[in-house]
């Protein structure tokens, strides 16, 4: 299971205030815990933070690679900042994201292959999000086709089927349950699968029960990957409770203590 | 989701020693903190506590029915035992349970009909717990055919099958979601599905976390029913926030405090 650290996001407060006054230690603290925590890898999103948004992706990426070894998920729908985060990550990195849009996918798609790099591709095209699994799925094959004909592997390619909030769209995350299932027959090798977690409880109450619950169904479903926060404890047990009961990973007594180190 | 409160089993100490005490007042409190925790039914064993199961449930079950008005599900490979819970819980009841094997159908499928009650069918047979999930299904039909031949519908049939301790086999919970899944092509209307929960974490640490990380998995399996401690309140969360995400229960931005009052 691939945990992608969510909390170098300039939605956040701390990581806003650390690019406005150009604070490395804040940044280089959160690679660090979530990485400890068991990220392997880390999102690196610039958000509302800057004005300068291909100054404050350069800046965030070069403290987090500083920081940590592993690989830093270049997130913007900006493919000059894109390109900008993926030459400071120096070739360990990960695509995030391109919709299933033609403007997009040339703006993006070229980049994962010139980086050589792995490509998260969000189930949306110019009509929005689809309603249900089918809909995601149509998407998901655009988007494979894609990125073969861009010389993208399937197994490099991260279907994300847009999870959204639960109090919102209650159909949603059953949808896209299905959807990670499917994903699994479009291709041999399948394309891998991936969620946005903390989307599903957006707005909600009792959030932490609500993405740790769904990310327990989802692994259930075949998830490959979540972005989501590693520093919250109950979802990281929950996610490797799981993986031990699907026998993805080997059961011993201590096996939470094990895992977490 | 029908929840069945396991504390009532004279395989806990407070339960055993009520029982030969022949003290009321810890077994009545039992079944009403259960059902006040969402408990729709209860489970009633007697357990390794007296030498007079006869007497010991019909003790039980008339201490649990005085206290709370939810089914009593009579938990005793023995018929005759069966037989006295089933009368003093005065029609509202659930057989557990009875197996594969021919004698003990024999034995319990007519206790069923007679009491116009629904039972849990394990799929165990004289060669014990199948391997996998298709070995599970054939005594699951079985059962089933046996039931229709009794005139109970497969509506009032709950398959069980049969989840083991993952820190002895770990391959077999996931084969129960398989199970789980498969039993709703059976027949049409399909039967119901259940699981005596606590046994996936016997002899395990962190078995609460074990616990909820399967019942999760397995209501988004399509599970129909668990033996579990409505006492642990983590469980119950995890229970009720797994509804919601599946569209199962309306969301309230209040949800968890509106279902457990």
């Amino acid at each position: 299971m691939l945990i992608i650290g969510e909390r170098i996001n300039g939605m956040f407060t701390d990581v806003k205030k650390a690019i406005q006054a150009q604070d490395p230690a804040p940044i280089a603290d959160l690679a660090r815990r979530q990485v400890a925590a068991g990220a392997n890898a880390l999102d690196i999103n610039v958000g509302p933070a800057s004005r300068d948004k291909l100054g404050a992706m350069q800046w965030l990426v070069g403290i987090a690679k500083e920081a940590v070894d592993v690989p830093l998920c270049i997130d913007t729908a900006n493919a000059e900042v894109m390109r900008v985060g993926l030459e400071a990550a120096e070739g360990n990195a990960i695509v995030n994201s391109t919709t299933g849009e033609e403007e997009r996918m040339e703006a993006t798609l070229p980049l994962a292959a010139e980086f050589n790099c792995p490509i998260i591709g969000l189930t949306i095209d110019a009509e929005g999000v689809p309603r249900d699994a089918n809909g995601r799925m149509e998407i998901a094959l655009r988007l494979l086709m894609a990125c073969m004909e861009k010389g993208i592997s399937a197994t490099d390619l991260y279907i994300d089927a847009v999870i959204l909030p639960v109090n919102a769209l209650q159909q949603v995350p059953i949808q896209v349950l299905e959807a990670i299932k499917m994903c699994k027959s479009l291709s041999d090798p399948p394309p891998q699968t991936i969620i946005g977690l903390s989307n599903v409880s957006q707005g909600a109450l009792y959030r932490e029960l609500l993405n740790r619950t769904y990310l327990v169904m989802a692994v259930a479903s075949g998830l490959d990957a979540a972005i989501c926060d590693p520093l919250d404890d109950e979802l990281m047990e929950a996610v490797i409770a799981a993986e031990v009961l699907l026998n993805r990973n080997v059961y011993c007594d201590d096996f939470i203590k094990a895992y977490r180190r």
